[in-house]
């Protein structure tokens, strides 16, 4: 499959769909659109990831360019902004498919659909669940896979990015390690999943259980993408969800160098790390006991590498265990602590 | 209205909605429906609660002595159970509502669908959220009102129950209380509500903090309906999102005497209840601190009135905290704790 991905005045910070294809997904990339064109090259803005030009709309591409519009932002509360409704109707009139993991889905907007079905393409709503989701039978425990469980200090820390890094690193090593993708991003990359975030709040659990039965007996390790956190003002029922349904071996506690309070606007400060560890192990305790094995930080925002080594060893520190950037220093630091 | 109560091999015990709506709503209750007939009627079994016949079936009942059928009870999972089917047909085709808490929607039936459309009876299925339920914004905790919330060591241990009882007591002594319902049996009860386990997982604060907002400055204290537990197999992501949504002042933990595992089949031991009120108090911490300031023992179970005050003072002692079975001995001995 050949994607643009549409990015429009997010990318790249902003753009964690975005940037979670162009690292890990195995399509072409025709282009990421953001018509605030912030530079000609994706590479010229993130050196490390599959490089793409940067367009100001599905227009300014060959039609044959792509064969299918991936919706690379999400807001906060997950809807459609009216702003991309001129790319993705150009999308489908060239027959294009549309991949979407917004809350709004677009199968349910009446021009989107007259659009599709007129012109051959096809609408995926990743984040609409199958049908047969349902409550958790408390069975995620008894697969033969180690089941190892990013967890986080907030949304938006790199959860997505460490459990693919992880699962990358441990298949290097030679184990046959899967990835449970959770959310849009994850299930944009790895082809499947259940959008957890988006099923009956009472089948949180269920839907992470779902997945592990059904691939838990395939693979030595399964990485579970984790969501939110469990101190989240919005969201930490998915988390607390997540942490039950999928009865963990391990947990990776991940976190952004430098946040200081849950992200998009909330009130909430980020407690000290150990109040994670407390929390998060308590919480398991009782139903599936894990430990936080490792620490996954993402030093994203501090440029000199001295400066974010440092950060990595004081971030080990306060968690009482191993600790890398994934991304900047590779997994070996940690991978023997979770292996 | 008047209703008949479905409750098929289930009443008493098993029949915890006909039960909230017998000791609380204001409805008229022709009958409770169970085909086992446990017994003759209601008293017989349970004497604190309004009184009614029990008997087999809608076709039991003169087709005038009601004007809709509640279905009262729940299984694990919220489907329809066939059984049931026979019922809610004659219902219909007498023109009587039938009110649901399932998540299996009766709307959604089409034999029913057509039924009622044909003689006029309305399928209100209570467990179908609104539309307009989204992302919790952070900030049930500006309302006036003192907002106390029940949280459990397992379902079904009588938070709801609690909820109404202490809802009850406030207003007795003069406040203005009102009670926050957030699933099925608590709607049923109060006439309206979110809910919440049967919202989009992402939205499970929000549903509680809506409901907050809406009541939170017309009344003295707000007591919101808990559901589940924080260490529930399936249900702990219900339970978080209360706990965050709602940003409780105070906490009550409501418990069953003799209660040993997670109930309804699952392999979860309940931890000692000094673990339960620091995972409650731990987790609300970093988003809107709140302390356990009472303790709700059901002692249904218990026959001898001394064996139960025993339990109650051993609950209050690990609790740190009064308490009291609210049923059995009235509210007196927690309410000051919590006003």
């Amino acid at each position: 499959m050949r994607v643009a991905i549409l990015a429009h005045e997010k990318f790249p910070d902003g753009a964690k769909t975005a940037l979670g294809v162009l690292r890990y997904a195995d399509y072409e990339v025709a282009a990421v659109l953001d018509r605030d064109r912030p530079a000609d090259r994706v590479n010229d803005l993130v050196p490390d990831v599959r490089d793409a030009p940067i367009v100001s709309g599905v227009s300014d591409l060959d039609p044959d360019a792509a064969d299918a519009l991936l919706i690379g932002i999400a807001p906060v509360g997950g809807g459609f902004e009216d702003g991309w409704r001129e790319d993705v109707r150009t999308a489908l009139e060239r027959g294009w498919d549309v991949v979407s993991g917004l809350h709004y889905f677009l199968e349910d907007d009446e021009e989107f659909a007259a659009l599709a079905a007129e012109y051959g393409g096809e609408l995926r709503d990743v984040r609409r669940p199958h049908d047969d989701v349902t409550v958790a039978e408390g069975v995620a425990g008894e697969v033969d896979a180690e089941v190892i469980l990013t967890v986080g200090t907030d949304c938006n820390v790199g959860k997505m990015t460490a459990t693919m890094e992880l699962a990358r690193a441990a298949e290097e090593r030679g184990h046959d390690a899967a990835v449970i993708p959770t959310g849009q991003t994850g299930i944009m990359i790895e082809g499947w999943g259940n959008p957890v975030d988006r099923v009956v709040s009472d089948f949180t659990a269920g839907a992470v259980e779902e997945m592990i039965v059904a691939k838990g007996d395939e693979h030595d390790y399964l990485f579970v993408e984790g969501q939110g956190t469990i101190i989240h003002p919005a969201y930490s029922a998915v988390t607390c969800g997540i942490l039950h349904g999928s009865r963990a071996d391990k947990l990776v506690l991940c976190h952004e160098a430098g946040r200081e309070t849950i992200a998009h606007g909330y009130d909430t400060a980020i407690p000290p790390i150990p109040t994670y560890v407390d929390l998060y192990e308590g919480l398991a305790e009782p139903v599936s006991p894990a430990r936080v094995h490792a620490g996954a930080l993402n030093t994203y925002g501090i440029d000199d590498d001295g400066a974010a080594r440092d950060a990595v060893e004081e971030y080990a520190d306060a968690l009482g265990a191993p600790a890398t950037d994934l991304v900047r220093f590779g997994a070996e630091g940690v991978l023997d602590a979770l292996l």
